[in-house]
């Protein structure tokens, strides 16, 4: 297959001629019969009219007697009528009115006689105290116009109008065919190679929310006839086709050319990251979208072009845009050749709400879990300075962001428990924590970007911890240091110890991998002091240089036998079942500022640390030593 | 069984001492385990921590060579290292890194040669180029903390983490059981005297919106022991159970008994209106909740009871109050005993928004698909005057009734497919219509309640239709009438008309059963002008007190035999297939306020009473001519 460049449409452009070309092709919602008690939710596709009337029976409004209100005309106190027993019927509410009679009077307004009659004092109006047939609904009228969301209220009005059966936009049905030689369904124990497909899952959730349904198909190897027969079965069953992955324009890349051979393409790439490689075919006016194999990519390619689809087939209005103002933590830099969308979390700290970048790799899945909005950097712009207000599409409910207690410092382990813990005992409350290490949280808090940080400083010169850092980085107060917990650092090795690891000085050994954490960490800070009390040499570290930025990363690396040592806490080692050579106790705690101090966030944080809870926790855990909690520290 | 009264105690207090008393016998949500795929928006039950790793395999970053980066080392552009066959490995992107090297170095860094080995001019950093195991997730990391929804995202990230399976909160199942000796399932020709089952249809939808899921029994007879023992199986199913009708206090209501018979009643009777006679009953933890028969005080009854144990359930915060502020157009009357509900319709003309009350039957379930509101007068007040700035509580999304058209005045059945097409040609748009009379349009358009109203009045003076009523209620201006359609008035008769009526005049017969229409309606208005003409004493009709609201309710109740004769439109008379008896071609024109003539909703009305499609739909109709609708009537 030959190499072939991509072209880069605006995504705008790209939209519109795309859009345009499967409109004039016939693209249009089909429609579908439902039974109504199934409705819920969908929309009809023409108005909806009764069969019958509601109520279909004239009924007593009252208890009493029914008769021909002509029979008691002429009534009055001194001239009452007694009707004889053939000539009214006793009734109780919701009684059919009995044939020949047109009106009640209630038990109350008569006088019974011994002899089964009754005396009447006042003339009776033809259907007093009677609901009418059709009070609720006649029969023939409209009860839902077309193009309307059914309701429970409108079910009810619908089954009693007699309607049991509406006719209803179908909801779309779009196949995802996943592709690619390394792909393997989901399972618990991949083999090194192996990818897992789980991009199906994220996209028929997306598709699913948006009110359409997805139809997976089986995994199609990376050969151009399988492809081909897999999208043209596709476009036969479905309203809409996904093609996942391939294409890029790299080397198995088949898929522009199989959408070619079953249809045709308009695009094969658009100015947008992540998502450029996108491909906008068709077949008729079955949609053709050939997303990236990344799943961030290919997320934001669905949203942007098959979700407006999706819309133009129920004619719904496209989203509303719910984006605010934040001020950015970090410079985002971007390229002019494209619109980037770039995964922000977003914190509500103090009066303002602050854009934190998450990692822009388009295979981490995750970053998409933790983004709280998306910043859209314009094609025209090279990017946002620091501190700058940008707007940024929210992806979470603004008011979950006013509940989230934002923890950006060191990172370990706890602060997940602790989001767990807070979050079950007050489930307004939420932690959401950015591992940036102790020095990025102290400057975190210095920028007013975060309600706490972990930090875990040693003072090399005086042996302690946190203390002599927070007086010189804030020199007139205006912060708390909370204790949190005493927790084990040490070297962390592969099980058994197989390489006979006896001291940290032996990290220069020349058969030891090393893995480091990333400069400004507290364990960093901790290594290099460490590297200087033993006279180690550090670029004689094999692998000093290799960064990772939490405990658990550093531990992965050495539990899968990618490196053999690393410096990181008890309970990281513990989690893979590593060897663990302890070192130093250290304090790691937290620090909060006194302007959010007097918050329910603070006030649920320092509850849960004091917690039972969250001993227990830390016991299981283990490595960890736990005395006072939640106190405040004398800074001094 | 021995009549009782029912207690009255505030709704408030009723909510706490239910809710605390089932929490006190253990009401709590119970947990289930879902597939991962299936699990879009249900919440966690407790934390999820990832199984493995993702990646789960190093894999190269670039495309190029992987080796083992020690062999790299001292490279220069002076002192280039060549590396034989056996060395490295060639990679492409995606490729897991060979056992026992460490590093990639891009192919543009690399000279070939001709002996299959590589030179290279700069040593590699370890790990350089390669995506490493857990960047996106780290085996036993927590991927999502308890109590959360499941989103897309989430959904990639827990298969990326290995987890296939997790424990999520269960939908409480909460099981319905419809009683009543009457009552029949949903059918579309029910005898008369039997009541169609639709309240479980309507309850179910509304479980179904708030996250629970619904189990309906079979009917259950009006019988003690059935009764019983249909509760008993649903308590032992289900986590909740409602028992529907027979919860009053009358004659065949063995509802409260039988919660007794199973378990206990806290209260029966609340302080509400519609929804007084509810029971309040569980068994242990499971609440009974009778609720009344009607469907209006059921919906209402079971959002304000049993929605905020699904709250509870679920451990989420109670709905959020989404209320504007409204102005009323007609006084509101309640009782000091109870807390009443009040179904309104929204309307936006003008700056402000217009609550117009809808009618109270509890019976009416079309009159809660119309609403756009719910006004709650508390127990202590005894109501609202017409003008008072009320709060009312939304049932439809705020930008819905900002774009909705407002038609107040007279029936015609016209009047909903304008609604059925401008809503079909502008999905933004929506077109709501009360019947009031041509009167109470009048009135309507001067309070600034309306965006139009039908008005059909004939000025008996001259034989003119609707401009001189202009010139009087609105002498200063300020209006346009606008023209619609002419349409046939005449007399509504059984099919083939067995009574023989020949002429208005014979509706004075004795055997003939009058149907009117309300005061104030412009066919009322014309009944009277021709009584006079034909010099009819109205107190001889037989049934000229008896008023239906619209041309359709007057010829239901003829088409169902419970009358003779009455005045209406030919369209009404053709929907029911009756006899009509021509009297006069009338015009039925909009009367629009100048105040409102500049806005889409207008502009959009004047464009489809214009447009083919309105013929058609008049055409099929019948009894209408039409020509030059849209156009501006001179008043003169």
């Amino acid at each position: 297959m030959a190499f072939h460049y991509l072209s880069n449409v605006p995504l705008e452009q790209a939209k519109k001629d795309y859009f345009g070309t499967l409109k004039g092709q016939g693209f249009l919602a089909r429609s579908e019969y439902v039974r109504v008690p199934e409705a819920l939710g969908r929309m009809t596709a023409r108005a909806v009219y009764a069969h019958i009337n509601a109520p279909h029976y004239a009924c007593s409004a009252m208890d009493g007697i029914a008769l021909f209100a002509g029979d008691s005309f002429g009534a009055t106190e001194t001239t009452p009528i007694v009707l004889s027993k053939g000539q009214f019927s006793v009734v109780d509410t919701g009684d059919p009115i009995p044939e020949g009679t047109d009106a009640v009077i209630m038990v109350e307004e008569l006088v019974k006689n011994e002899d089964g009659s009754v005396t009447i004092h006042a003339p009776a109006t033809p259907w007093q105290h009677i609901r009418q047939i059709g009070e609720d609904i006649c029969a023939g009228e409209m009860i839902l116009p077309s193009f309307m969301e059914v309701t429970p209220a409108a079910i009810g009005a619908m089954i009693a109008g007699g309607v049991l059966e509406l006719e209803v936009l179908a909801k779309p049905l779009v196949g995802i065919i996943p592709t690619g030689d390394e792909i393997v369904p989901p399972c618990a124990d991949p083999a090194p190679g192996e990818i897992l497909e789980f991009n199906s899952s994220i996209f028929s959730a997306m598709l699913s929310s948006w009110g359409a349904a997805a139809k997976t198909y089986p995994i199609v190897p990376d050969r151009y006839d399988e492809i081909c027969s897999a999208l043209a079965k596709a476009v036969e069953e479905c309203d809409m086709v996904i093609l996942n992955a391939g294409s890029s324009a790299g080397r198995d890349d088949y898929s522009v050319s199989a959408v070619k051979g079953v249809g045709q393409v308009l695009y094969h790439g658009i100015a947008i990251r992540p998502g450029k490689p996108a491909i906008l075919g068709c077949k008729g006016a079955v949609p053709i979208l050939g997303v990236p194999g990344y799943p961030v990519s290919g997320i934001i390619v669905i949203e942007e072009l098959l979700r407006p689809l999706i819309d133009i087939w129920f004619g719904r209005e496209s989203r509303a845009e719910n984006s605010v103002s934040a001020s950015l933590a970090r410079p985002v830099v971007s390229g002019l050749k494209y619109r980037e969308y770039v995964r922000v979390r977003v914190g509500s700290v103090g009066d303002s709400l602050i854009a934190s970048p998450l990692p822009r790799g388009s295979g981490v899945v995750s970053s998409f879990m933790k983004a709280d909005g998306l910043l859209e950097v314009p094609q025209e712009t090279e990017g946002y300075a620091a501190g700058e207000e940008v707007r940024v599409r929210l992806l979470t409910d603004e008011k979950r962001i006013q509940n989230t207690l934002t923890v950006i410092g060191s990172h370990d382990p706890l602060l997940d428990e602790l989001a767990d813990l807070i979050h079950r005992e007050n489930r307004r409350l939420f932690l959401s924590s950015a591992h940036v290490g102790s020095m990025g949280g102290i400057m975190a808090i210095r920028r007013g970007e975060a309600h706490a940080a972990g930090i875990h400083l040693l003072d090399t010169a005086t042996g302690e911890y946190n203390r002599s850092y927070i007086k010189k980085y804030f020199p007139h107060g205006g912060v708390y240091l909370v204790r949190c917990v005493g927790r084990q650092q040490g070297l962390m090795m592969q099980k058994s110890n197989p390489l006979g690891i006896a001291s940290f000085a032996d990290i220069v050994k020349d058969n030891v991998r090393y893995v480091n954490r990333q400069k400004g960490s507290g364990t960093r800070v901790l290594t290099d002091y460490l590297c200087e009390r033993y006279g180690i040499d550090r670029e004689r570290i094999y692998g000093y240089e290799r960064e990772e930025m939490t405990h658990n990363a550093v531990a992965v690396q050495i539990a899968c036998g990618s490196a053999d040592a690393g410096m990181g806490i008890f309970s990281a080692a513990k989690i893979y079942g590593l060897d663990f050579l302890p070192i130093c106790e250290e304090e790691y705690d937290l620090l909060i500022p006194e302007s959010v101090w007097n918050t329910d966030r603070i006030r649920q944080l320092l509850k849960t640390l004091k917690s039972d809870a969250f001993r227990e926790r830390l016991e299981a855990m283990g490595g960890y030593t736990v005395s006072n909690p939640g106190e405040i520290i004398n800074i001094g």
